[in-house]
């Protein structure tokens, strides 16, 4: 049974609250990491395959979404502990919701959590939630213009990842254009190309993931 | 060359401002639509094609981004006047924004303003821009279970648009998912499927353009 956890936005303190959250991480030796992009980008499915082709890692996931427990649902089916997080409106999450939230979680048998932040391109990069590290999710299908239309998800990103690559030559997306625009938004990361369903480049999300540990 | 216009978002007494709007469109008997989708579902694109397949009719559009003048740019290399709203972090436009860039517009010589939002399927519901009628689109790569995941874009609009359809198959899109999502958030509407690529739908979608007139 999904656990559904309905919050309101409570953004003043936001990096009080992310502080006492990077706190319970350490204290328990968690890497925590948040996932951003826009919706249907491939968030949960690279979390269900990261999960499966990893069964020596210990993850746990907090799933954002504005409505529905399906992700939550879903990362539990794999095996690994989630809790879903309900905004009802709201169009990011914040660290006090994360603070609230995670220690429904059994941080000393993890080696990672993971925020699944709400579908949205724009609003989560403003509120940092405590998470060691920064992913961006960019699907191929949205296009390769959107690095410089949507600049504070990559300037503030660890990592860029190009996910369903499988289909990228069907809807016309061409690399170069985001390895140039990164190069002035965000110029120390390189995108990396990844296919939940073909499995290009896994290998080497898996190998920064194991490096975080 | 392409009017950018750099705008923050007031989001007090939006209504006031979606009124004059509207007064101001129906002075000048011009029908006026609001497009709400997520970053990359492809509004630009329908956009050129609708201008380009329909000569007769004569669009303005307003095209909002955080960042960029690349889709006014598109706009105009097709034709069509067009002003560019850049909200530089803002994550949906505002009343205000249409009601102070429309009179840039010669509204006399025009059948529709169309205004394309910002990427984003959350904030955007929230504020009528005074609009007739609020289109939405959802492309085939987001996936089918967006309906229920973000139900306020899809509760408040008149036309659902499923585009990208030429690659339903090759990322699993089950039709059948929206259409019993949307039963239940909004029944009065059903999707659209179009593809900008092949032009399936295409001729439904401007039938109901020129109904509106």
């Amino acid at each position: 049974m999904t656990d559904i956890v309905v919050m309101r936005a409570v953004t003043s303190d936001n990096q009080a609250h992310a502080d006492r959250v990077r706190k319970m991480l350490d204290d328990n030796r968690v890497v925590g990491l948040n996932m951003i992009s826009g919706p249907g980008s491939g968030k949960t499915t690279l979390l269900e395959r990261t999960i499966r082709d990893n069964p020596d890692l210990r993850f746990g996931i907090i799933e954002g979404d504005v409505f529905t427990a399906r992700d939550a649902a879903r990362i539990e089916a794999v095996g690994a502990p989630s809790i879903q997080l309900n905004t009802e409106g709201a169009c990011h999450l914040t660290a006090h919701m994360i603070e609230t939230v995670l220690p429904r979680l059994d941080l000393s048998a993890l080696d990672f959590v993971i925020v699944e932040n709400i579908g949205n391109l724009i609003c989560p990069s403003a509120f940092p939630l405590g998470m060691h590290k920064r992913v961006v999710l960019l699907s191929t299908p949205e296009g390769h213009d959107k690095v410089l239309k949507y600049p504070q998800a990559f300037h503030t990103s660890d990592v860029v990842l190009i996910t369903k690559t499988d289909v990228a030559s069907a809807v016309g997306f061409d690399l170069s254009v985001v390895v140039s625009d990164l190069k002035s938004v965000n110029p120390k990361v390189e995108p990396w190309k990844i296919s939940a369903v073909t499995g290009e480049g896994l290998d080497r999300w898996y190998k920064w993931l194991r490096s975080l540990k």
